[in-house]
């Protein structure tokens, strides 16, 4: 068992022990999803792009904890809606791949920002 | 390399390609997280929480993409700050178990959103 | 000057006596805005909807400082990009009376959530 | 009546006509509200701070819906709860203003972002 369904299948049990499935619903998941990924960004708010690159050691703990929470819930929502998460990322890549063709879109005076999506 | 090794290491290939590196602080590759956690969150907004885990399979597909896309931001930004993110997952559950002891928390009248987190 | 200018210019000199105009960009007032978003959803994730509606005082008193929160960083951005945000939401008011006729709307068997927004 | 009431009523009567109050819990409201900020951080997620301050009239007429967006729900959200939006801002300024003296703040070493919040 990899490293992913055996975090999967301790999620499962930790919410069965607490009786917690109930709570579980996708939509609620989703919203627990991205109030993780709101106290993300709460790291980052203020501080410019450089300084996202070298956070101080608490810093980095708590967002370490952050992304935790977030790869958490992912993997809940993941399980309850029976999708194989890993290889719905790789198939998007794949569309990235041909969406943006890396010798256009290098060399292109395109700004990145007018790509909807790397 | 397991699979998710292999996702991250086809991420950064997909970024230096494009020459995209530069734009992928942590601060920037947070606010893509987000923006692809509100997709997901739009798809079950109207919907209640029964209906959230039997989607229709075009809504399905569309969910898939929308996890699939976290998940790439997600490991992005795990690689930009080095950290183990399942290490850190794993790190998280057991401090909940801890926090959340299974047989205090199930026979317990306390309601489970009085609990900060799962 | 009405109570929304009012707003606007309280937090305008709020921002400058602590010369923290530096920090306000739309960029990172919008993340400050969704953080805020985050932290109201927090409080509703685990209810089902009718809770909802009757949260207790205390509950009631923090999600009013979620709200004034994302008010007082929607008023930051649309000062900063000069947009009239009433005028704004009345456009698009007007919009979604045209696009979702009501009496098209009332009547038909097509689910709400189909609509992509109300 | 003001601009703010105005929009207030226009939005309970939009909902009533199309027979929509149903769908309008603070839970799905929340939900929303957050998905429209997710489309504000779209527009912002890759540019620069700079760049998010001259934005070009195309994306600056998407970013005053995405901004009229939020305002719409922030106000619905506020009317189920019975939340005067106004007098709870003018309160959150107030205590932050007390929270960060503006004479002890501007001098200090200490950075922004180890502020909570502005």
């Amino acid at each position: 068992m990899n490293q992913f369904e055996d975090l999967k299948q301790r999620l499962v049990e930790f919410a069965r022990d607490r009786d917690w499935e109930q709570f579980h619903s996708p939509k609620n998941l989703s919203m627990a999803l991205i109030v993780e990924a709101g106290e993300l960004l709460e790291h980052f708010q203020w501080l410019n792009q450089d300084e996202t690159y070298k956070l101080s050691p608490e810093k980095l703990k708590a967002v370490e904890l952050e992304l935790a929470g977030i790869l958490i819930y992912l993997t809940r929502i993941a399980g309850k809606l029976n999708v194989d998460l890993f290889a719905a990322a790789l198939r998007k890549v794949g569309l990235n791949e041909k969406k943006y063709p890396a010798d256009k879109v290098r060399g292109s005076a395109k700004k990145y920002s007018e790509y909807e999506q790397p």
